[in-house]
């Protein structure tokens, strides 16, 4: 059924995070030909049912070009955050819940089901690949949560941080807006020195003073998205000469290059050529993190080349699910996101 | 119908927390005749019902004794977590609450209401004067939270820290179980140096590895108390030899030093005699912050006196109802918890 080596086939990339769930159809060649948004598929956040909606609305638009027919779609391989700490039986059936939506698409009247290969690793996996073309380097990720991980030649893999935002938040946007609150009050009662940032979260959040900040998170721990969404912030004061911003994106990028330099020692990959790929909003919008975090990298790994990600990284659930079509093999007993 | 300078008169101390509410009816010379513990009554947690229902449990079997009739009671003070940070309006109606629950317990009948003098502080402030004896001096509480408060001889008051658990736990058992759970996780994953930590969560929450914790933790925070329980395991550790754990109880006695140095400057107390008060659960069950603390404080204001709460915070409210009696006067719009 698969036409494998055939002139014309098709691939889907899906990219599944947090807030929205992007599917990609390429032909064989890799170009783009359609996609499709769905809502949110983080498998820490989502139930089977959501999940199944999520892929649904994403498939369905990025298949409505038409180009794609039933016996055409040679492989899908989807990139889905929270698929590194579930388990084989979780991991099985998000596995057949893609294929079930797959097949209700594309054959509706379910005449002859067809087995469509269908490989699931992480979000963190396909942005390595976006980054680098290839399951080889480091991926560095700093969004809302901060990640670190690493594939070496012969398939052995690392990640350190990423352990749940709350405990870990090293080199997170959350981090750094936490990072922030504190520091703010620390210069509203007088343990630390003047801020900015005093002034420019009460300014941020629409509020008339710390004081009534206070009564806010006295109460009620604000959402870790909204604290996340102060990096900004803390990046526009450290723009206008605020130390203490310095300072506080300065640990980010160092919690970072030490994620790195962990990585890199635990995959033998000190003294090899490899590629270090810089991914997630913080790194893409705050630049400081990301120019320190290039200069470390290169100080300290000098044989790293560090790069930013152009590319999204549903682009490299696209290049993994060509390169299924080519060899004709299905991974799907690939670990991923081990130790 | 206060008997002022009487012979023979009561006072009721209150201190309530986010656990129980503690009520104490002391006779004229201080000494406690009758007590009893109702539900939480911290402000930020109790809706006026539950806090009715607590104060009704704590005070009818404080009362229960029957020594205290009516026209006895001469004085009420209560000390309530989150008052500090509750607005006028607020706190008269606590007042109110409490008032209106004394007379339902000692007047069912209702027959002739009399007004029982009643100051509403929070339990920092009691927890200052059960220590100093006075409303004069720096108190450290480090319990699940933390926060540092002083008061002036003028009146004039500072308070550090205690901005909410989750911005700002620098001092903290919560604080101290968050880096508890850092270090683990910085061990496990090649980051940080090995930790006794690693084993002793895992062993402490029942778990069989921290790969299963961190299944955990990924999905759902765990409670503030719970990781507020981990002192007591980062204290083990610490005196089992291992570096990480002192290294992270030491930072703790350095917040809090911090804070101390802080509010006593900000008091000009620094060439002054003055009490520090250390109290709650980590200054009085993790013995090494609680003795780096004391070392600190020596070594920074020679002119002050650390020492360590023995007696029951409620003893303090005690005092400040006594002192109330005495005077005749009632402190109603003393201002608290203010920097």
């Amino acid at each position: 059924m698969i036409p494998r080596r055939a002139q014309e086939y098709y691939v889907l990339g899906i990219d599944g995070g947090g807030t929205k769930t992007l599917s990609l159809l390429a032909d064989n060649t890799g170009k783009v030909i359609g996609r499709g948004v769905g809502g949110p598929s983080n498998l820490h956040q989502v139930n089977a049912a959501e999940l199944r909606a999520a892929l649904r609305d994403s498939l369905r638009s990025a298949l409505s070009t038409g180009a794609c027919f039933p016996g055409r779609l040679a492989a899908v391989h989807a990139g889905l955050a929270g698929t590194e700490a579930a388990g084989g039986e979780k991991r099985r059936q998000v596995q057949e819940i893609i294929q079930e939506t797959l097949t209700a698409i594309l054959e509706p009247a379910g005449s002859s089901k067809s087995a469509i290969p269908v490989v699931l690793t992480s979000d963190i996996v396909i942005a390595l690949v976006a980054g680098s073309h290839a399951r080889y380097g480091l991926v560095v990720i700093s969004g809302t949560g901060a990640v670190v991980y690493g594939e070496g030649r012969a398939g052995q893999q690392a990640q350190v941080s990423g352990w749940g935002r709350f405990i870990d938040s090293d080199g997170s946007g959350y981090g750094i807006g936490k990072a922030a609150l504190r520091a703010a009050f620390r210069s509203y009662d007088g343990r630390g020195p003047h801020t900015l940032l005093e002034e420019l979260i009460v300014e941020e959040w629409r509020l008339n003073s710390l004081r009534e900040l206070l009564q806010h998170v006295l109460q009620k721990e604000p959402a870790v998205e909204e604290i996340a969404s102060l990096a900004k912030v803390v990046g526009r004061a450290a723009e206008a000469g605020d130390q203490t911003s310095v300072d506080i994106l300065t640990t980010t990028s160092k919690q970072l290059l030490e994620g790195v330099l962990t990585v890199a020692r635990k995959l033998n990959l000190r003294e090899q050529q490899f590629p270090v790929v810089l991914s997630g909003g913080i790194l893409s919008k705050v630049d400081l993190v990301a120019t320190q975090l290039i200069r470390g990298v290169r100080e300290q790994l000098p044989l790293a080349n560090p790069l930013r990600l152009q590319a999204e990284p549903a682009t490299g659930a696209v290049t993994l699910a060509l390169e299924m079509a080519r060899n004709g093999i299905c991974f799907e007993n690939t670990p991923l996101g081990g130790m």
